[in-house]
């Protein structure tokens, strides 16, 4: 009896890694509509988050901030987990009314395979309220930008919208990541002046 | 002055070609689900419906049926042109809710880039009521099925739920599309008995 | 009796959509020897010809000259289906006497498997003498050099070439076609310029 | 000056997210070594890593555990981050000499780019003592046996050695971990009986 | 003058090697419509041949034949150097005279890259009299065997025409050639049969 | 028994085939490193090095050296054999101790797969000190200077790094290759001031 219980939590934890491993497969949108060969998958995405995440869980607890950086950390695995079954849908094609239509379909879909605590997580991490949902938010920002950075860097296309487009700059009530997104716009200028 | 227009008139025909063009970069993502790699691209998959629509078209005339082989094509190029907004978002992902602000949004997008009469002919293709609309619907699940098996015979995949997705099989008033699909479902068992 | 000949039409059907399908796995070798990675496929450039020839057909139209829409894309679809066999050979290193032996060998390779309507299809658009093997012919050589600028524009390669060679630009006597290689000659220069 | 300092932070803070970033573009040279086309990269390996974890953790804490779960994931992000020096080099290759001093070249290059308290972390990983290192080092082979199971139901390869060499089931002392290595087991071997 | 000189001589060397090099960047057609996923290049499959050919060398003066085994190698590295400039044409699509003619075609593309040195080893190579040539004429087949073996055995492709196709067993007057043929044929119906 | 006898040589053969063409599934990690999409493979620069190396063995005979054609052209084959087990670690990487462990986990590696005549020719080439294998150690800094140009020249990647390293200019004992390194230098500054 125990066995059995022990061996279905096994299939659900294996299922569980076999689904969020589909980011792995799933190409960045963005960067194919723009001429990027083989870009990065929203697995590689989703662990760049997890790396500017903890730049920023370090500055805000030198700053004297508590952050929960577990929880962050968490966020920031799953922030894209509704993409396992949508594909990742670029932004400038959303309206406000397929965005509340995405969030409701995601939701419904996920709650198909991921437990009620990671379900939860990604809520927060949806709604982007707590200080926790607010540096993956901003995380998710800088990652973007240094990776087109990066690709601009090593010619891999060319990305002037990405520096142009205002909602990219988002979330800059994090200290660092409004230093980040300067620092990387400077870069960016320098780049393009080569 | 005549000169003028005929520039701005190839401007935007140009930006047409390169906008239609993305669906080269965009891969099919039901396949990459599945774990086939480098599958058939959204521009690779549009090709494959024109050739299907052709041989429904050859076989609706040898019934002694009339119908418009040109707008079937027109359609059939243009019948996925709002993914190069969206990317290619997997049908089990989508719910009616979801499907309709999908629908809309798509709508508004392609207004943008789209000529008035390609915009007529994509809305036909969508609501899929006319006989020449039905026929790239009909096509449209043919490519796929006959695509799901040329990767099983490749070894590319495991798609046994593409053949058991009731509604893939859709559109079956059109005769030669019936036979089609009763067809690769006797090839599909054939390959899997291997 | 009736449902064997359906099956084999069937049959006969899947293996056509088959055998042209295999141009989606086959890769424009001009692009591949000019470093550009991961190119457009056949298929991907076939379904680019189709978007080109119908604003040649919609342009003469407006102009008051009569075409067959349906034949034009038919053979669009279709003018490069003996390369399912040969794979892409590059125009430069065709000589009168190579291009002569493979127009010969194409055909007895494409009579194997193409239905005789479509056979005699392939055929007009090979010599390029009707008014819609006219089309199919400048639209070839439109969707190419646009696939060159937004290769340049995406900076997936130097084509300095595809614009100094005088072949790349018949226009076969279009006015749009015409039209479109100037425009397309004056972006890429532009963009040479930046 | 106050400026200069925290521009001095944001550029080595986005020096050390595009260090990592290279983890993307390796692939895990396992993988290619059996076959497996377009393998998964470091990264996505390694965001697979902090998923498994997670699962560990949770096990750990109903089970009465106190675990460090932020150290557990930061030691997950990080621990292969000297590949984006060496490259992914496979186990098999490694005799207990080479081993050696590849570790200590491992830390020579890391102590260049990682801040101090990151060199600390994958250190600790590296050597794999602490309970929450241990976390890391189980997940690591737990991801691996799951991307091996999900190959081989894709049917990219054939993995059989993965599931021979003893090597892969270590670091069982974690209930789960073990659970899990038996259920992966037994469906490789339903697998391989299909 | 002797600078000058020398400066040319090195120009015409790298124009050379970057000439040959375009064999890395091309395909074999004949796995890609067979559905291999990125298959090797040409580049690969000449070192392929050259190491094939270093094994036959062996055999033969094992046996007390007397052969030039620089010359051997010489012809492996360059055997397929004109499809540096026509992709790799698949065996099937060959008739006699589209051979013929390719074959004319090419010598007078090489003839413009190739020193003569090089040219007389390819026409001595494509001719396949000399024993030298019948060497590596051998090694070719023997490798497209071998690979088609390791295709099978990786589970990339079903590849059962290349073992029918009679033409694939040529050359069985080299000892070591006839044996390998023979194993390949009994570990490929060994591979079948699992 | 003579049968089994040559049955038997026929495996190994086989095995020493498929165990050097893994070569060809493994990148050149430098390429990766510096951002160069789907970079040449070890094979494809293994294959570059003999086509390097036949320029540097007739210029040394047209200076009146002698040097063995064959053992270079075996050596260029067989130079990389070792990364079939490791993959290919990049330069930077490697420290003096690193580089020791290396040489010999790689000699134990080989040992279990090479025929004993091909390990003699490995440890040379390694060694570098025979006027044969120093051919093939500058023909392979040659080769990758030569794709250095030619990935510029594509716009495939920045690549400034490779032509400060001092290391990649060795081996200029050999006049050619002297010459050679001079002039990419000034082909690689031509290329960077367009």
């Amino acid at each position: 009896m125990a066995e059995e219980q022990s061996a279905a939590r096994a299939t659900r934890a294996i299922e569980l890694v076999q689904f969020l491993d589909r980011l792995a497969a799933l190409p960045r949108t963005g960067w194919l509509l723009r001429g990027v060969v083989d870009p990065e998958s929203i697995a590689e995405h989703s662990l760049g988050v997890c790396v500017v995440a903890t730049l920023l869980i370090d500055d805000l607890r030198a700053r004297g901030v508590t952050v929960d950086g577990e929880r962050v950390l968490r966020m920031a695995i799953l922030h894209d987990a509704a993409e396992a079954f949508t594909g990742d849908i670029p932004m400038p094609a959303k309206t406000a009314s397929l965005d509340a239509a995405l969030e409701e379909a995601e939701a419904v879909l996920l709650a198909r395979v991921l437990p009620e605590a990671d379900l939860v997580l990604w809520r927060e991490a949806e709604e982007g309220k707590t200080l926790e949902a607010r540096v993956v938010k901003a995380a998710d920002k800088v990652q973007m930008l240094v990776k087109a950075l990066t690709y601009e860097q090593q010619r891999r296309g060319r990305l002037d919208e990405f520096w142009q487009n205002a909602k990219n700059r988002r979330h800059m009530d994090l200290d660092l990541a409004r230093e980040l997104f300067e620092e990387l716009e400077r870069l960016a200028s320098l780049e393009r002046a080569r």
